[in-house]
């Protein structure tokens, strides 16, 4: 049985002053308990995004100390099985989210997982769980769970979900790895800022790589996404796309080559757009035999 | 037979003052012929980006006035089919791109269209035309062709091809419009500002519809797509977001219900973000029965 570390051992900042709850040696399993995004203060529809207790929000289940892991080298996180409760919640929260100018009621919106499916409303879609928040501690300072950044955190990216593997960047000894924030749906952008937020039980693999990389990348099969987080849009976009040359360049492209090659098959897109920090991505077909 | 509007009738710029080529009624086909974005300027590998006359780029094959087109209406543009040449070229323009200030180098790639497929040094990919220039005249003043904005222009939507239906508001009389800038291959963002650009003929049909909109729209099979520019990303996102808000609510949602419903099935994406304004994108699925 993989260690275990329960939902109510979280941070919600990332900093190398946070103490470990766990130590693991690379390669071994790890369960994450983690509450929904709102720490479970949303539990009807009654309750009001309004009166949410903002210094809550978003906690993330960790951190974990890997041993092995130092700056320079980056921790590889192989996603095994995300387990959603029954239950998840979605709202508008007034002041937050893309068009918060044009939506300013608070909303709460209970949400059944049934059959690998989420109903909302007169909807119902087929679940895609994904991790929102997934990040280690940076070299120095704190930074808030709910920003994103090269050290991962509140990277709202869909698809860092079941079957990936995301490698983050070292920046100090043992990583101090912490994730939480899993949605059961969520779309590239995260639009009015909340998705299907979700208590869960996350299984995954943590090792030590020898890869050595700025910002989080992810690998879902056949393609590479650089995750690139910045103040606007603008740049997210030019760090990831910057990102994701210098894969190529290592998986045997030129410079110039995997410049231009993105610009007919990679595609550069939006992970999310509401956060403190925006996320951009580029979506690369993995070269063959790449691996790390 | 289609009317046929040969590729030297074109314009730099979309503006009220330009002269129609050819007037249609609403529903009548067309081609339009339309030069790679270079004019034929490079023609080999020898040709540097570097000697472009930047005043004989983009040009867009029209315009044509259609009877029946005014401000308020749309025009339905029916994207039939895009027969390209047989040659295409892929550039780094230096002081163009997303990363223009990390490549500076001139480039000029041959692109061979074969089989289906595109060949560009040692890659080989199935060829997805796109029409990446089609707008109209704005109600006043000039828009350089290499600009994307409300009224369409320099889009670069890798979407926008065979078998989907392009919306343009009309903004004067007849609409005035204009396309060309045709890439075999093309990805979201065109990173490296240039993709694969070819001649081609355009076979559209080309309807005046009812349908009131501020900026273009794209019916593609089961999805719509939003297309908005603006100087960042952020505020072209903003805008791509609540255009699409809207179209929801026209098809019976609620504007919070569409709202929300994005956050978990729709797509915010990037078209380009290479141009003078950005494009961004709002994919979501097309509700049942939705039509114009």
């Amino acid at each position: 049985m993989p260690e275990e570390i329960t939902r109510d051992q979280g941070v919600f900042v990332f900093s190398p002053e946070n103490k470990p709850v766990l130590t693991i040696d690379s390669g071994q399993e790890v369960v994450f308990v983690a509450r929904d995004a709102f720490s479970g203060q949303i539990s009807s529809e009654e309750d009001s995004p309004e009166d949410l207790d903002f210094s809550r929000v978003n906690r993330a289940t960790g951190p974990v100390f890997v041993r092995g892991a130092v700056p320079g080298t980056s921790l590889k996180v192989e996603i095994e099985e995300i387990l959603m409760e029954d239950t998840g919640y979605q709202c508008v929260v007034p002041g937050f989210g893309l068009l918060k100018d044009r939506f300013t009621s608070p909303i709460t919106r209970r949400c059944e997982i049934r059959d690998g499916h989420v109903y909302v409303g007169r909807h119902r879609f087929p679940v895609r769980p994904n991790i929102g928040t997934i990040g280690v501690a940076p070299a120095s300072g704190e930074i808030p769970t709910i920003q994103p950044g090269d050290h991962g955190g509140n990277l709202d990216a869909r698809e860092i979900g079941e079957g990936t593997t995301l490698y983050l960047p070292v920046f100090v000894e043992g990583g101090l790895l912490a994730m939480g924030d899993v949605h059961a749906l969520q779309g590239d952008g995260e639009v009015c800022g909340v998705a299907v937020e979700i208590g869960a039980r996350i299984k995954v693999r943590v090792s030590v790589s020898s890869w050595n990389i700025k910002r989080p990348v992810l690998l879902d099969g056949d393609t590479i996404l650089t995750l690139a987080s910045a103040q606007d849009l603008d740049e997210a976009a030019h760090l990831a796309t910057g990102d994701m040359v210098d894969i190529l360049a290592q998986a045997g492209f030129g410079e110039e080559e995997a410049y231009t090659y993105l610009a007919l098959v990679g595609h550069l897109g939006i992970s999310q757009a509401v956060n403190p920090w925006r996320t951009a991505k580029v979506v690369a077909p993995r070269p063959e035999g790449f691996s790390r």
